[in-house]
């Protein structure tokens, strides 16, 4: 079992860094504040022994070396950036988690034949610079490096220069290492294990995201001045679409959801009628076809709104994955390890995009969720108890070492 | 007659001091920008023999002496701050107009019994501290200075903090001086004038205003893992009231209107459902039952949105001002100097608000408007003849002589 308390000092040290302005974290991808939670991350890491990896997209890889040198390593990890509002658990839970159990393991003596690497993804969140699992994502060849090196954030500056800008640019090849297993062990962010009263979500699959970025352009004129019928109100056009989104998303109940969580208003000042606004809406489902049905009815009825109202829509996919099964061999692993410790349990579909949902492609891959208070994410006030990390952890410690094998 | 030549020049010349990205200008008040060009038309002024003043709202008044001492000027003005993306004639027109009016006198040799001054009112635009006509405000005793200084703009600088920054804080008390008669010429920013083919707007009435900021307030929460019935989206509130907004201005047509221009939504991450957003409710009406029956529509119909959707809202007035009736004497002296000079004319209501409309509560007032292409302005595009600018300051011109007494 692992220490639970020294697990929940490392959260709440972590917590210290990049803090937000309501109990939560601002500690945004590339930020000064990331690169100094990297460094706290790095200095527990080497003193529990291990060597630090770090590639071209910033991940870290933090190794504890294993008995057979020719096994592959079992990987665990999460990220460690943040939503400029968000929590102290969404992903640092899952990195710091990880480093418990080598801590644990290191405690009891414990060797395994395969090493156990504890990453970090470079740009989970996607807030700064779009798409979300960005890093995760070049990792597992759906995306080229030189393609997430020329994102850019509301500034215009690029993912690569601030990569390297903070200093945590590696030299390592991207998607070079080979993976025995990979688990992420994070927060449910939604409300299902607190309702049903379980410590653990076995996650079976993971929903697909789709994000469209829409643009939609009328004319900027005078509030006052301009008759009704003269006006090309961009903001109003982006009003009817979102009400047209919500709509689209209830009509696939119970599973879907929509909703729109960035909106950029042009030139956003009282006495002009918008004349452009850019805004991004966010689809998900377990069901692909449900995904792409939704994605759909937004261009069509989103253009026909524009059309009525004489102005310009363009729509770009800006992000997006498909819905995805995990092994069954690593699930199988995670309910096994619950099922034996004595936590209650429950299979899960994962409503949120994780850094697992790209690994699963190149390494047999599964997560343990723990539930979190009011399913309350993407907000500083989210919040966990010791015991709900404690669970997770040891979860994820005895499938890890059942996997790693001693 | 005035010097087209030369009062266009002058327009070129000041539209080169905070250029913006399409041909207008950014030249925000309390900016660097709007020094430099404080700093251009004293330099005029001066040039035309002209002593400037200033006040402790940093109202510019550039007095050309009259001939008798116990007279009270005449002032003529309007703003040289401009929108985010403005045009080049906005304001502008009114203070280089008047201008040109005293150095075509000058040309002329002609001395009026009461002295001439040409005003440039502080933060007529109301884009980076609401209201709008703030100074003109204060003159006219409608708001207090320090409520005035106080107000902040986005990034939280008081109005006061930022007048004494740029240097044009001056020591005159505010409102001190009495005005025999004011006079403003203005683009009109509409699409009537030049509909009906006329050069010269005789501007008889204002319409009416009110600004109401709306706050919803919701709760974060992840866009992936937070199923429907539970999303409490400040986003998709706004969404409604817009639509709404639009509803009511259309229920009293033909003359009023109504729009959001400003739009801020928090925290603005693609995979956050917003938890707040802020708005600002530009409503207008000739009719001042009309705008109150829309402002209370909106506070009625948006707490039921809001109740609908187990949001938060509050309610703020931010800026208004009631319609104007100009003063029958100087309407009469434009209507009477329009027809003199043989230029077409026809009354006008003005759509937007202008300084004159809280001048006309301390002295006499009447605007001079000219078209403007396609009536359109607040968008960098706004364009002028020189013919219609030359229109428009000779009526002035004739209408100020003849106050003013030769
Ligand atoms: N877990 C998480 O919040 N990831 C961000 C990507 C997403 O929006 O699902
Ligand atoms: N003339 C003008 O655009 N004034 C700004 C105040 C308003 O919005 O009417």
């Amino acid at each position: 079992k692992i220490n639970p308390d020294r697990l929940w000092d490392s959260l709440m040290e972590m917590a210290q860094i990049g803090p937000g302005v309501a109990g939560g974290n601002n500690r945004l991808t590339l930020t000064d504040e990331d690169a100094e939670g990297r460094a706290l991350f790095q200095r527990w890491c080497e003193a529990a022994g291990c060597t630090m990896g770090l590639d071209q997209m910033g991940n870290m890889f933090a190794q504890r070396e294993g008995t057979d040198p020719e096994a592959l390593p079992v990987y665990v990890g999460s990220h460690l950036d943040t939503q400029p509002t968000g929590g102290k658990y969404d992903g640092v839970l899952g990195v710091l988690g990880g480093l418990e159990i080598l801590r644990t393991l290191n405690d009891l003596g414990v060797k395994t034949k395969h090493p156990i690497v504890v990453t970090n993804f470079t740009n989970e969140e996607g807030t700064r610079f779009a798409p979300a699992m960005l890093s995760s994502g070049v990792f597992a060849g759906v995306h080229t490096q030189d393609w997430a090196y020329a994102k850019t954030d509301a500034a215009g500056k690029t993912f690569g220069d601030e990569l390297s800008r903070i200093g945590w640019r590696g030299e390592e090849e991207v998607g070079a290492r080979k993976m025995h297993a990979f688990f992420e062990l994070h927060i449910e962010q939604g409300p299902i294990l607190e309702a049903e009263a379980k410590d653990i979500g076995v996650v079976t699959h993971g929903q697909g995201l789709s994000w469209t970025q829409v643009t939609i352009t009328g004319k900027d004129a005078h509030t006052g001045s301009t008759p009704m019928p003269m006006r090309r109100n961009a903001g109003l056009g982006m009003a009817r679409i979102l009400d047209k989104v919500d709509e689209i998303a209830w009509s696939h109940k119970p599973h879907a959801v929509g909703a729109a969580g960035h909106i950029d208003v042009y030139p956003n000042s009282r006495n002009v009628i918008p004349g452009k606004v850019v805004f991004t809406v966010d689809f998900r489902s377990p069901e692909l076809s449900v995904i792409e049905d939704m994605e759909a009815r937004l261009r069509v009825e989103g253009q026909r709104i524009a059309d009525d109202m004489g102005l310009e829509i363009a729509f770009e996919k800006v992000g997006g994955f498909d819905p995805v099964a995990f092994d069954e061999g690593c699930v199988r692993a995670v309910r096994d390890a619950a099922e034996r410790l004595g936590y209650s349990h429950m299979d899960l579909i994962s409503g949120a995009g994780h850094d697992a949902c790209w690994i699963n492609r190149v390494a047999p891959t599964a997560m343990v969720m723990c539930p979190c208070v009011d399913g309350l994410s993407h907000n500083e006030a989210e919040e966990i108890t010791k015991d709900w990390a404690m669970a997770g952890a040891d979860v994820l410690l005895h499938a890890v070492v059942e996997t790693a094998e001693i």
